[in-house]
């Protein structure tokens, strides 16, 4: 039998992660005696400099720009996130988004039984064909659901490496053919000075009138005054948002008043209740971690990943 | 080459059926010339007596109570209705009512980038176990997709025979065992004398405090003063209803007032559009009868189905 693995677990402690890290083998200790630090807060006051005795850094965040920008990402240790556990749960969010939507349970809930508004516009999931713009690891949680929802999917990623589950890949250099072939528009892909504005006047115009447009991803992915446009002039149906730019959107947004618009204030990943529900992966990940074996969720600081 | 089978198609034209007719060997004929009887109207109007000479007759609808109140029903020929076509749909508007309530989409409706209340009551589908009451075509269709969504299914048919899909299958006379097993419970059985009230007082008391009811069958299966109380009360987490008793509910009935229920206007089949979706269904029907070979959706008279 090894040893226990000391684990800080840092800024404040947490019942279900220390079951989770005592579970898998570890003991909780001072950031000075840690072999590995479970970092469960924001970018501030994330020590720095941290002791070179941290081999591994689990941070609880799947976007970690913040972390990135300040600097604190270096090679001299593993950095890992919480990217596939909130994967599933984004994946979920997404799909309750678009078939909210599709669904028009937005307008039911403003307008009691108003069937002569909902039932012409009530679409079906079922035969459409939903564009996925980043395939991650939302995009291969959110897939399995889609086809068995009877809905086809066209993944667009960097590579345009077949997605398993997708019936056409397309690498991002192709992605102005998505527009056309596509009913509905998932945005899962990470917020980079090449995504920003992906959705603009132009694709919007592209997309045919009937989709919807479904963003799990980060604001600035969309530039939100084409998009107003867009649902006013009836380019696309509906738009159901999980993040938007700014956070929140200003209360007198137009957003807000636009019948075909959903918005859902960042909870595609709640943070009530999380570290309960992360707990297992964290002990994976602390088991993989002893055993010197592939860790989940490696973030590689020089990758524009 | 056979000659085309003369179909009536009544009490209006349709362009799509027209077309699933005629592409599947059919030619449109008079109800007096005709072997087939496709009819897309309500019970009201429906030709009394039917020439003996229609050996088929295609119904529109999937509940067809009234047909069998009125006593058009006999057994002097085929009838069949288009329960399965609708069962695709009706299991995506199930899914979508289960994940709006979940996602708390709803409330994120009427209360704009409200995270402190809506956080915390977001609730993951991801890992739960729902109940479906009722194991038909409905049933077949939405368990596919809560298992793609990683939930189990415990469904509960008349016989207990294991249904294909879920972890456990129970006979309605064991139905009181479920409401302790599930997360989340999904009405989809039909209204019987046997079925009415089914959610009452009793069952709401032995839910979980965290469930969502979705019912996408029949108002009257719900006992639905009951079901208020047990919502102001927290018994339940929130219900979502396509269905309900009366339909429409009264316009000053409490349900409308509360925030965790969700009621769409009886539209998980959509009227609008309904024929050119239901198009190759009638013309898959066609050709089986052509054949001679065993028809989708067949009713009969004398089950209490």
């Amino acid at each position: 039998m090894t040893a226990p693995i000391p684990v800080a677990l840092l800024p404040h402690s947490d019942p279900h992660l220390a079951e989770a890290i005592a579970s898998a083998g570890g003991t909780l200790a001072d950031l000075a005696e840690a072999r590995a630090l479970v970092w469960i807060g924001n970018v501030d006051g994330f020590p720095d400099p941290l002791p070179d005795t941290i081999e591994w850094v689990q941070l609880r965040l799947a976007g970690i720009e913040s972390f990135l920008r300040a600097g604190l990402l270096d090679d001299r240790r593993i950095w890992t996130n919480a990217s596939g556990f909130y994967a599933e749960n984004v994946a979920e969010h997404a799909l309750a988004l678009l078939l909210a939507g599709l669904r028009q349970i937005n307008v039911a809930v403003l307008r009691h039984w108003d069937e002569k508004a909902i039932d012409p516009a009530v679409r079906s999931l079922h035969g459409s064909t939903v564009g996925i713009i980043g395939a991650g690891g939302i995009a291969r949680s959110l897939i399995p659901r889609l086809n068995a929802c009877g809905a086809q999917v066209i993944a667009v990623n960097r590579s345009g490496r077949p997605v398993e589950g997708a019936s056409t890949t397309l690498p991002a250099s192709r992605i102005d053919e998505v527009w056309g072939l596509v009913d509905h528009v998932v945005l899962a892909a990470p917020a980079t000075d090449e995504t920003r504005h992906l959705i603009n006047a132009r694709t919007l115009a592209a997309l045919p009138r009937h989709a919807w447009l479904i963003n799990v991803a980060r604001g600035p992915l969309v530039d939100e005054v084409a998009l107003r446009d867009a649902l006013v002039a009836g380019e696309i149906a509906g738009a159901a948002l999980d993040v938007t730019d700014p956070e929140p959107p200003d209360a007198n947004d137009p957003l807000w008043d636009l019948p075909n618009v959903i918005i859902t204030p960042h909870v595609a990943n709640p943070s009530a209740g999380l570290t309960r529900t992360m707990a297992p992966w964290l002990a994976e990940n602390l088991r993989r971690f002893t055993a010197g074996g592939d860790m989940l969720a490696v973030v590689r600081p020089g990758a524009d990943y």
